[in-house]
């Protein structure tokens, strides 16, 4: 095993940090990093937004209901943007109606989310071998229309997640995953549903040991159970209308 | 700089590869780098599946129109995946028609593709710190029936790119990305479209003169020129009918 997949093999969420911001030469490396991820027919859908103003973050931590969003080095936010693509068809002189026709379409927002999120991980492996912690937050997703609101992000432009980035001041340990012959099949998808739920019961106990030991027997938490609690109430229902009146309808 | 961060930023697409499988060891660091991602809520909604099997690897090459699938150390399709939670839901004894209405939603469509793209990308750097190439295939989507029909895929199981891995037999440039300022923002998005038109307009003199040279002036593409070809036409326009097929209804 080499050092780069020893880091990565490594990595797990960082979320108290330092009270030390990052240097402009950090997030050149990180951005440039996230940049150099491949995109698909290389349209580089995205837009990283780093957040330094401190008001903004309270107000980002407040809107994602996440404290961590307001301590960290540094906080970025992951937009997939297709506005670009808008003003590169206008300097192309290309009809702006048959713009708007083409990019409606669920292909252009499986695109802009797939290539934002390989961005986004190239720059947390490029945080991590600098020695920095980070922690995805989804809960950007909460509040879309005030993140937005105070993000001034036009039509077209979508905040998919944030993330805190810095020194970390924790040092937890990485959670087991689920076993690799359950996320990994050959030649085919494993449709020996038996196979499957006995792969899931023992990575359950796996799982509820790791909480047990960590919380002095105060947490056991299997993982499906962890599943139905996600599952309890619908998540984010607002999504959708939200996406169309930013002209993302999926359709 | 430090090595991890120059890896990344030296990454470019491998098309070609030399005839060679690769080993079993590489295959799990891979596969087990990719599981070390973050993951939202833990949920961990993907599936990779592996493809050794030549004809198998045929099928694929001519369903995405790429004949890359067919030639390469080892070909991996990374599928967003709910099916395992429909499982876990079963584990648990909960209501499945409360959950066919919970896991119904863009939310978790969103969740499925972001985590997914998120592993893969950490797959990708761990190839390369085996000194093997790597290259997405977005054309898997351009007939998602009959990738799902060979690999044998449930429902809520949605391939969403596939990537050749293997032993570079080429040694191809890294191409320039987007000036850092158009894609990285303060504190806000930039909403002067005229900046952003000149970024634009520079970039397009410098991938132009990128390709010029490396085509003997047979090639001069503008980005906003690739960018506008890539909108000449809707682009399959077929998935949204199809992610509905798979119980997959976006809303």
């Amino acid at each position: 095993m080499n050092d780069f997949i020893r880091m990565l093999l490594s990595h797990r969420s960082i979320r108290t940090f330092r009270d030390e911001p990052l240097t402009n030469e950090q997030i050149e490396y990180m951005v440039k990093s996230a940049q150099a991820a491949a995109s698909s027919s290389f349209m580089q859908p995205y837009t990283i937004i780093g957040v330094k103003n401190k008001e903004l973050k309270d107000q980002l931590a407040e809107f994602s209901g996440n404290k961590y969003v307001a301590k960290n080095g540094h906080f970025f936010v992951f937009c997939m943007d297709l506005n670009r693509h808008r003003l590169a068809a206008e300097m192309e002189g290309y009809d702006i109606q048959q713009f708007n026709t083409t990019i409606d379409s669920i292909e252009w927002f499986m695109f802009g989310l797939i290539d934002t999120a390989i961005a986004a991980q190239n720059l947390v492996t490029a945080a991590e071998s600098m020695g920095l912690g980070i922690c995805y937050i989804g809960g950007i997703r909460n509040n879309l229309e005030k993140v937005c609101e105070v993000l001034n992000t036009p039509d077209r432009v979508i905040p998919l997640f944030g993330m805190c980035v810095g020194y970390p001041e924790q040092d937890p340990d990485v959670k087991p995953r689920l076993p690799m012959e359950n996320i990994y099949h050959e030649d085919g998808y494993n449709l020996d549903e038996a196979q499957y739920k006995e792969q899931l019961e023992e990575y359950n106990k796996i799982l509820s040991n790791y909480y047990l030991e960590r919380t002095n027997g105060k947490r056991n938490d299997r993982w499906t159970e962890q599943v139905v609690e996600k599952l309890r109430k619908e998540n984010r229902a607002y999504i959708k209308e939200f996406l169309e009146g930013k002209k993302i309808p999926l359709k």
